[in-house]
């Protein structure tokens, strides 16, 4: 007890007269936690949570407003957004609730949590593609050969390679990293502490911040993968750092192509003169070229108010054009559940081999001039139509190029198949499994997604030398030489067989 | 016109007292651009060109001044330099002039149009390889078989895979992107807006930022490449983001070795402290590690004001070598014009594949010597002589050890073409479509270039691990081991047929 | 004469009023090197040596200093830490030390001359693999050959790749940069000056700052390798630039991986409000992310001045895993000095070919928990228990999935060098210089050092496409089927032999 007393008597000194005023349960919980994960606290007085009550930020003007609910209950609506405020809400539908010092808390914030404040928010990022990441990956049956080929133990002996399967963390240390696991709860385990013993849920899945993230309650996603806890900053956001976590590598290699955009450069040299916090977010005053956010998500302005893009949680809303080639590039996906999209082989991929779009489950030709021009807005609010068409058009023949190389590629590991010199599809074999097939899949998973992002952000050399073109028509030229290499040693094989 | 007086507005209200007077036809283009293009404006507002007239410019000391022209006409020397003062410059030079709103505007401000209070900077540029980048690579017979090698469509059809050329746009997204296009006139459409009809001049490699673009006047280069519009800071320019537009792919990894050197990390530990913006640039005072422009570009003082260095934009001013092997390192070219470079072979390259000068398109020892000792006296502003003596000898060893390097997988290369092995130019075959080839070129353009590079900047792993020796005796053995296979396959095809 | 005049009074314009007293010997420094190497004097007077005399910054409280020693001998402790408090301590030690001007001076200032005032530091750091990675490296005779095969000079003649051996410079250019080299006196000079003549030591291996260097006075290290010369500055080794110097390649992409890992995009987006130059390093107030140092090094405190981690220079205090995998992970090695470790076949590695370790040169299991428990504390400061457990228990996973991935890799390369289509050490063939070999090192020393890193700091893309887990898949299919094609075309040769 005389720890609890010290602590209180910390925290006691430490909140300010600047914050909202606090619940009586939320100070319950600083009063062990401001020294159990100062860290957690600390950051948190940093936050407009801490600052700011829902009651307070009702009163702003709409367009200032960072809470999309009309209007919150009033037994809440007054105090800070502490502790309390989130992890005890909704706790029958939570599996990870606990009884923890009389209250009935739960360890896993989320999106179901933060609708309360934020419900537009929250409704339009689980009709996101990320939102699903992690059934649209999991329950995908052709995903998972290649997740297998990828996160599987190999083992050599006598000769022979064989891949075991995954073993337990790996799915979670590799794609559900960014894709989020399934949290769940597995028992419960008593803690000893300082402070006493305490019964605590056992997760499994446990820690992850990915997009996807199925949570105790069921929901979809996890908010902080961008609003970080515990300060949950829009600055945070706006950052194209923290799209970097997930947009990196040679599959979407999105950061590392805007950071050498001219977009990228200005960000990086100006960014100290900028304003990452106002809401609307006004174009030229508070930042001079866009980041990730400026152009996918963010609510903009002009100086004058008016509104150049509304703010969306459902990223894809300005964009006609999925990059990400499965194995093209393709239309957006009508729902963001794209494990139910089947191709005309009645393969679960958006487009065939031979690059036919699975055209019922992507958005129409009508919608995708909607989205074009939604993103075409934004850019011109700093660029000229005539600029803007141009690359626009440049954009869109970045799409036919990087497709065309791939259709080479696919023709390559066709033949390949057909052949029988690589085991395939038709065979029963995996279509990721094999040296040639994984040549096959750097042709579009790497190069094809580089040149089109490229093209898309002003990327420069990650649309040559950098993942992009040297790499795709070097890859080509192996692959072809590769099979002809098979191709020999078979004859070979079956020349010396008669042989012998 | 309802739309136009709101505009007006708009702009009154905020074109605030702070800046330079503007003339008349600037207020003219705001009336409407401010709301068309708020971002533009916005951004030319925190600009120097908005804040102080030439006239107030010229006043300045010498050392302190940004424009180098002696005087300037009195009738625009007294606005601030705003829309009309760039955008109506030299009309009857620019083809893409068009008739807007009473005025004669180009869109394209070039860097003829920059002369006119830059000119110093704009003659050197002129004088500087980047200027000719586009003609550099385009007229460049053997560079083009490198492009198209890389930039064109290929097919794969019967076991075959053929490279169909070109495809309208892939140049531009490639290697254009950072060398700049031709920027042509290609018609005039009419463009309906909420401000009534306007014809504007379609054009053709448009948009485009490249160092070396043709614009619709005939100048050479964009000076917005660094200075980027319409802020035009100099700040910009100084940053090392700037320069990674074009210099962080693995065929110069300039940025990516400097991020990792000594300086590279002082600049981001505390940049933060540093002055981007004060002209001339003070050692140690405005900032204490230099980015990329203080070795290659500006004019630095000690605090005393005493000049270390004259500002230069012919960059190469200070460097003996060229590092980017072509296929070796040499003096740098005498002409920013490569393109009438022969070897003693009569290829158009600056070195023989057996390493020897074109020595009468290169600099002369001594002249390699007066440009050493102008990069020294910038290095011995922090470092003690014999500090740079060895950092220089140590830089100067890996350039032989590059290209001896290089030599090897050279004369690799040399044994398959000679033994036809590999279709090399003897046969009419292009030296850069086949996979041995495509090892060869990543040999002088990725590790040999990387190594020399780290050497440079005191790069670390750039040197080793990552794309450096690791790679390059790793290249080597692989490319020595593929030969003897096809050597190996050939045979088995001889002895096979002579058997059958 | 008449210089040495303009130089002093310059100088005295410039030494503020703000500056401990200067001593009588660095004033006399000032004269000159105020101009000749302004740089190096305007970057000393930001640094605290400039501002705080020792005896100032002992009146701090402990846990405020920056300085370890008791007590500093009165005669100097006065005085700013100038250029004379260092340069000339311990002359008769110091093998570079020369007569200049009156005083002994010498080049190369030592953690020896820095423990003067920070002996705990330099005590601590010695006891540092880091301090000893000269010696690790050139003292082990197996990592001399990987280090051959990489810097060595190959020559290509008569269908045969020879290994020359390693040229002047090309160790100091590669591993040694980061490793350290020895700094050896090799004569004396005579340097002509703007000030007269000075007989000056010619020394080789510098310059050099590598955290490994052998210095001239005998001891080890290079403190200016994290806290830059001449500021010295906390600011510098607090952030993760300083560390991404050496730890940002395949090999230990350490630095690549924090800065997508939720903690680097923290740091990226919020630096510009921490405090990076308070001691003790306050959690949550001065900062809301961990940077290297912070885990690592830092002296962390809660609000309440609690103890949350104690500072040291032994940089492996925190940690019980070695991630870098030699061949395998294992526990950090008891001693600094690794080139004595040798495992059960008599090899300088810490573990065998069969993963097992060579223990007696390994921290024990206890002391492993201990460390961990150490870490896990810092962990704690914003991280619940269950969240710390969940994420070590992966962490820990990787290392065995990542093992295991080596393993298959060593069995494979086993196998080549048992059949003797690869010259393997049984033969007296390097391990390291062959195609497959090399392969074979890539999976140990790129892929699964990715995978574990990744793991330990969340580095999503790390562990999958971008190094890790993909490209661990694809070399092991790869290596497979490279070893099948020798064995084919071996059996081949074999029949064709027979049949001819």
């Amino acid at each position: 007890m005389g720890l609890v007393i010290i602590a209180m008597i910390a925290w006691s000194g430490t909140a300010g007269a600047e914050s909202a005023p606090l619940s009586e349960a939320t100070e319950a919980c600083l009063e062990c936690h401001a020294s159990v994960t100062p860290g957690i606290v600390e950051d948190w007085k940093k936050s407009r949570h801490f600052l700011v009550s829902p009651a307070e930020a009702l009163k702003k003007e709409e367009i200032e407003r960072r809470i999309s609910a009309e209007s919150i209950p009033s037994e809440t609506a007054s105090f800070a957004v502490g502790c309390a405020e989130c992890h005890l809400l909704n706790p029958e539908s939570h599996k990870d609730t606990f009884e923890h010092e009389g209250e009935n808390v739960h360890i896993v914030v989320s999106p179901a949590d933060c609708a309360k404040c934020h419900p537009k928010e929250a409704a339009q990022y689980n009709d996101n593609k990320m939102a699903w990441a992690y059934p649209n990956l999991m329950n995908n049956e052709l995903y998972g050969k290649l997740r297998e080929s990828i996160n599987g133990q190999y083992s050599y002996k006598a000769g022979v390679l064989s891949n075991n399967g995954v073993p337990a963390g790996e799915d979670e240390l590799a794609c559900l990293s960014c894709h989020g696991t399934e949290v769940k709860v597995t028992g419960v385990e008593t803690r000893e502490t300082d402070y006493g013993d305490f019964d605590i849920p056992v997760l499994s899945g446990w820690p992850n911040q990915g997009v996807g993230r199925i949570n105790p309650d069921g929901s979809r996603g996890s908010c902080t993968s961008c609003h970080t806890r515990h300060q949950f900053s829009i600055k945070t956001a706006r950052k194209p750092y923290t799209c970097a976590q997930c947009h990196k590598g040679p599959d979407v290699p999105a950061y590392k192509i805007y950071s050498v955009s001219k977009h990228g450069g200005l960000f990086a040299s100006h960014q100290d003169e900028w304003n990452f916090s106002k809401a609307a977010w006004t174009v030229g005053e508070d930042f001079t070229a866009p980041t990730c956010a400026t152009c996918h998500v963010s609510l903009l302005v002009d100086k004058e108010g008016e509104v150049i893009a509304e703010r969306t949680h459902r990223m894809n809303d300005r964009l006609p054009w999925r990059l990400f080639g499965l194995v093209y590039s393709h239309p957006q996906p009508v729902s963001p559940d794209t494990s139910r999209i089947r191709n005309s082989d009645g393969i679960p991929l958006p487009t065939g081999f031979d690059g036919k779009y699975a055209a019922e489950y992507l958005i129409s030709r009508e919608e995708m001039e909607n989205r074009a021009e939604t993103m075409k807005g934004v850019c011109q609010a700093c660029h000229s139509r005539s600029w803007v068409d141009g690359h626009w058009d440049l954009f869109e023949k970045s799409l036919k190029s990087s497709d065309a190389g791939v259709m080479s590629a696919t023709n390559i590991i066709g033949e390949a198949w057909k052949t029988g010199l690589v085991k395939g599809p038709a065979e029963n074999g995996s279509p990721f499994d094999e040296p040639l097939e994984k040549k096959w899949i750097e042709q579009w998973l790497f190069y094809a997604n580089s040149m089109r992002l490229a093209a898309a952000m002003g990327g420069a050399d990650y649309g040559v030398f950098e993942g992009g073109r040297w790499n795709a028509s070097k890859n080509l030229v192996d692959m072809a030489e590769r099979l002809e290499l098979y191709k020999k040693l078979n004859k070979k094989d079956d020349s010396a067989k008669k042989r012998d």
